[in-house]
Order: C-alpha cells, then structure tokens, then sequence
C-alpha cells in the first residue's frame, strides 16, 4: 500500500476535525454501521471514505467498482477484504453479506434508481447523492423499492445536517429576522471538459441538477415551505464547445406561500461562489460559500443585535461523517430520515418545473 | 437665513470631495447652466442643489414649490431671488426666466410627465429623476414633447455615470470577465409607512418602479444588450399594514441575446443592500453597494490578475454633481444624452412586462 500525498492530507485532516465530532460513548464503541461504497470517484475517495473513517458509528466493509485494481487500492486503505470487492454485475450478492447495512451510491445521476433499488432488494439501508435521480419516475421507483424492502432511503443533503446552515434556519425560524421578504442563492462552477456530468444520459441535465439543486434546496429549508409560481430561463452560450448536451446557464424565481419571493441562478459555465441571501424585515442573513465541504461563512446584520460574523472551523469531511453518522442513527432508531426519499422527490418535481418554465424538456 | 447642521454637513461635503471633480477650466469659469428645480423633497434639498452648487457648470436660478415659506428658506442659501420663486400654478412662467436653462424634475412620478412637459414647452431642457413617469404612454409623450421642443431630456440614471460602475462595464467590455454567463442583482429598502411612494396614484407601482429599476438598468448597462423572456414573480406579506396599493416584492429573471441569464430581486420590506454579481468564465466581479450615493465598493477576481478591492472615495453629493455637469456639456455641445428619453422608456416597458409576469397591471 503506497501512501500518496493526497491520503497524506486526508488523514491530517481526519486528525484535525475529530473534536468536532460528537465523543464516543460507551454504548456505540462497538458498533459500527458496515457501508458498502457503490462508485469510487472523487466524492467517494475524496470526501466519503475518509469521512466514514473519521466517523463515529461507521465503518467501511465493501466496495462496488467497475476497476478492480482501484477498488484493491482503495479496500487496503479501508481494510476492505477481497472478498468484499464486487463489480456491477456481481453487486446483488450484496444481499449475502451481513457486514454490510448500508450503501452509499454515488454514481452519475442516472445511475442512481438501478443500483439504489438492487441495493434495497439486497436488504441494505440506501444513502444515496442528489439529485436523487435523473426522473421523477426513477424517483418514484426508489422510493417504492425501499419501502416494499422496509430499508431507509436517505439522500444525502449535507447541508441540511450542517452547523451554519442549521444556524440560518434557526436565525429565521426564531423571528430574528422578522418577516422573511426574499432570498437570493447562487451556485456554480465552470466545468471541466469530458466530465460525465456534461453527459445528458448519465447527469439527466446540466447545472441545475448538479448545483441549482442546492440553491432549490436551501430556498425550501431555510422558509420550511414549499414553492410555487416558478418560472425559469436556461441558455446555452458554449464559447469553448462544452454544451452540446446539457444547459449551461438557469435563473429562475419562485414563490411561497407567506409571499416570500427567491431569485436564483446556476451555471456551469463560471465559478459562482455557492451562496444565499436572506432578506427580513429586522435583518439580513447571509451564507457565503453556503454549500461546499468546508469554510462556510455566516454573516448577519439585525437590528438591536451584534452583527454576526461566524465562519465555520469545520474542515472536510466533517460534513460527511456527520451525515454517514446521522444515518447510522436512523437505521438503529428506526427513524426516517430528514432528508428522506420523499425530500428528494419534492427538489425532482420543482427542478422538472424549472426545466418546463425555460421551454425545455420535464424531468 | 439659519444654517442647520444639515446645511453644515452639506458644505462640508463639499468642501471634502471638490477634488474628484474636474478642474475649472478657463472657458467654463464665467458660464454655468442655470437650474430650475421642481420640488423640494429630500432628493433635491439633500443631495441635487448641493451637488450643484459643488458643480463646476451649475448654479440654481428658480425653485419650483407648493411650500412658500420651504422655498424661501432654500432660495436664501442659493441666493435665488424671490422673484424665480414658482408654484405649481405660476411655473409655466419659467418661460419667461432666462437665466432658466434647465429643470430638474423631482416630483412623484406620476407627475414626471406633466411638469417635464410644461418645461418642455416653456422652452427648458428636461433633467428627470427616474423612473422616467409612471406609464409608458406617460413616458412617449415626454419624449414627444422635447423633441417638439428641440429640448434635451435625460432621465436621472446617477449610475451610468458613475467611476465604479463604470469600470464595471469596462472589465466586462475588455473581455477581462471572460464570457458572461450570468448576472444577479438586488436592491430594496425597509421603507417608512406614509410615503408618497406606497401611493400608487404617485408612484405607479412599489419598489420595483424605484429600487428594483436600479438592477434592470445594471443588467442592461453591464451586458450592452436588452432583455427578453422576462419572468416574473410579485407578493404583498403587508406584516404591518404599509401594503395596501403596491406591491412588497417582485423576483424576475431575464435572459440577453448572447445568452446572458439574470435573476433580480426587489423589496420595500427588507433593507436590501444594492449590489450585482456578474459571473464570467474567467472571473466574477461584485459591487456591492452598487447604486448608492456614497460608499459603492468593487470587487473582483478575475483568473490571472490581481483581485481587485476598490471601495470608491467619492462621497454624496459627487455624483449628483457629475450628473448635472454631464447634461450642462449635452446642452452646449448639443449632445443626446446617454440616459435619453428613450433609454428611460425602455425601462419603463421592461417593468410593465415584469408585472403582467407577475400578474399585475402593466404600466
């Protein structure tokens, strides 16, 4: 096993960002969710297993993985056996290890219902990345599958599990802020050349369903409503030949029922800082970056407080093993999950109707 | 006369920023347009006759009031005599004034078009606040009615002639952003119960006709290009009753021939601070404020140049005095204004597509 510089920086990471996890107690010292890791790609390698590792309730005990000699690197970190190394075709027998309870699927977007739903037939617990899926109807099916097999079906919104955007929510739901008028969100990033996400068949769609989708997220959380109204505009410029399958740009504006109004925009074609704006009648909230793995920063200004100005000590991937955790709970509680089939469901909906506002096809 | 400590910051003021102005030259040093003003209200009192009397191409000649003793008492510290005192009635004889060149409207805006008109034909060039009226019809015929007149007619966009602004557009011009891809911008103020501008027989319309118009206009300025797909969202919350006549919020997006994706916000429920993001494939710059009188701050980080951190020094008045010194030179260069007539028209029917998209009357 040959440690890279990159595993180098993982585990210093792991080392630094412990304290921020809740402490061991007695009655979970020896219990341990087994997750087994369906895709090694970089939110796998980079972000998930180690977090797993640095986790207080999990631990890894399978891999799913089309490159076996990947997966054979990846089990010596984690102490994965051989045995435990399955491929696409092989995953179902799945179902005959009892190591493992959960599984972890972050594959491309349309990926996501097939391998889901073999994995709760296999009788395993699904987290499962957003955008749940590429269609409503894939979403639908998901949801289904793990109910007909009684497993959980959480998708995996971070940050609805983390600190300052917890922080955000309260500020508003306290009446901090007074009466909520508008939010304004953003979130993108300029793509790279030949990643699958700019692949229609395995993302589903462009930017919206990649990093839009948090913005949507965020906008439904941080007013506990639902929204209506939407309405949407999508372009695509393609200066450099990226967009030959997805959209590049989406601005939409949508509505709630207390009337508040949110503007958002996404794109691939630039790097747009994730962030939100929240606008009250006593104050403004703000989040700025808002939704990446780590340095997040809450700024607020309201009336009659001190202003607030609280970036977040936290280091990636203490989001994801908080998650991983916060799902080890759920499977031992029997609790469904915040962020559950259902969550996921709502954001395939809303996107679909985003979609059809800017004239293009529904999800 | 009593000078109040109003008037003592004021002339400080002065005194401060007269270095940001161009010099005086010897050709300008015994010539200087003579401003009528119509309406005393604190855009005028506060911020325009100060600015021109830090002017270099200005001086205040007529006052235009419904209050005798409120006009006497402004006539005193410009030394306006009482006979170029004029009320609402009586103003038609400006015609007769010749040391009158130019007006500068700052009445509610449903009455833009009346007294702009009356200029018009009493042979005064035409300085009008924004927005231009308070309907597009309204808006034609002030155009109309200065061409009839062979008289000049800018409407009041501060911005457009603004350093920090301006160099906005320039980063975006020089290609130094890259390609644009997408723009958000807000602006919106908590705003008093009892103002003229919550009665819509004065305003036309709520923060979108008076704050919201700033985003619309910097979404045009800063792409060069006109909107179209222009969708909109509006609500009344009305928590404390202010809310009755015009709309509280409005989100819309709009999209630009090249492809351009914006979402903009307004409120008069909140205080929005204004400012844009403008994300281009090489970098993203902010300003942020944007469309205030003071304080107005550029950022930008922008792929192999230094960030760019330029808070602008320029206080208020500066930039109400650049504005008039501009449409001085366009009266005796016989230059069409930048913000002409039909610039201010164009906004005016953008913002009635924004509100039959949001459901409302259109202006």
């Amino acid at each position: 096993m040959n440690f890279t510089r990159r595993d180098f920086h993982r585990l210093a990471a792991i080392a630094a960002v412990s304290q921020f996890l809740p402490a061991v107690g007695a009655q979970t010292a020896d219990r341990r969710i087994g997750w087994c890791i369906i895709a090694l790609g970089r939110i796998s390698m980079d972000h998930f297993m180690p977090a797993v590792k640095m986790s207080q309730k999990g631990k890894i005990v399978a891999l799913v993985s089309g490159h076996r000699d990947k997966a054979e690197k990846q089990a010596a970190i984690y102490g994965v056996p051989a045995s435990a190394i399955y491929d696409y075709e092989s995953m179902d027998a799945i179902r005959d290890n009892k190591e493992i309870d959960a599984v972890y699927v972050a594959l491309p977007n349309s990926m996501h219902a097939e391998y889901a739903i073999r994995s709760a037939k296999a009788g395993k617990h699904v987290l499962c990345e957003k955008p749940m899926a590429s269609s409503v109807a894939d979403s639908r099916a998901m949801i289904e599958a793990c109910k007909a097999a009684n497993k959980k079906l959480m998708i995996a919104y971070r940050c609805q599990y983390e600190p300052t955007n917890l922080k955000a929510i309260e500020l508003i739901r306290s009446g901090a802020l007074g009466q909520v008028q508008a939010i304004e969100s953003a979130n993108g990033f300029n793509i790279r050349a030949g990643e699958w996400r700019l692949n229609r068949k395995l993302a589903g769609g462009g930017p919206l369903m990649d990093v839009g989708i948090y913005s949507l997220n965020a906008c439904r959380y941080l007013t506990g409503e639902e929204p209506h109204d939407i309405k949407a505009n999508s372009s695509v410029i393609d200066h450099d030949g990226r967009f030959k399958e997805v959209e590049e740009n989406v601005g939409w504006t949508m509505k709630f029922p207390s009337g508040i109004v949110a503007s958002c925009n996404t794109t691939y074609g630039a790097n747009m800082e994730g962030m939100y704006r929240v606008h009250g009648s006593k104050g403004v909230l703000q989040l700025m970056p808002a939704f990446g793995y780590q340095g997040l920063h809450l700024t607020a200004e309201i009336k009659g407080s001190p202003d607030l100005d609280e970036p977040s000590p936290e280091r990636d991937p203490v989001q994801f093993a908080r998650e991983a955790d916060y799902f080890a709970d759920c499977i031992w509680e029997n609790k469904t999950p915040k962020s559950d089939g259902e969550e996921g469901l709502r954001d395939m909906e809303l996107m679909s109707e985003i979609y059809k506002s800017a004239g293009l096809p529904g999800l």
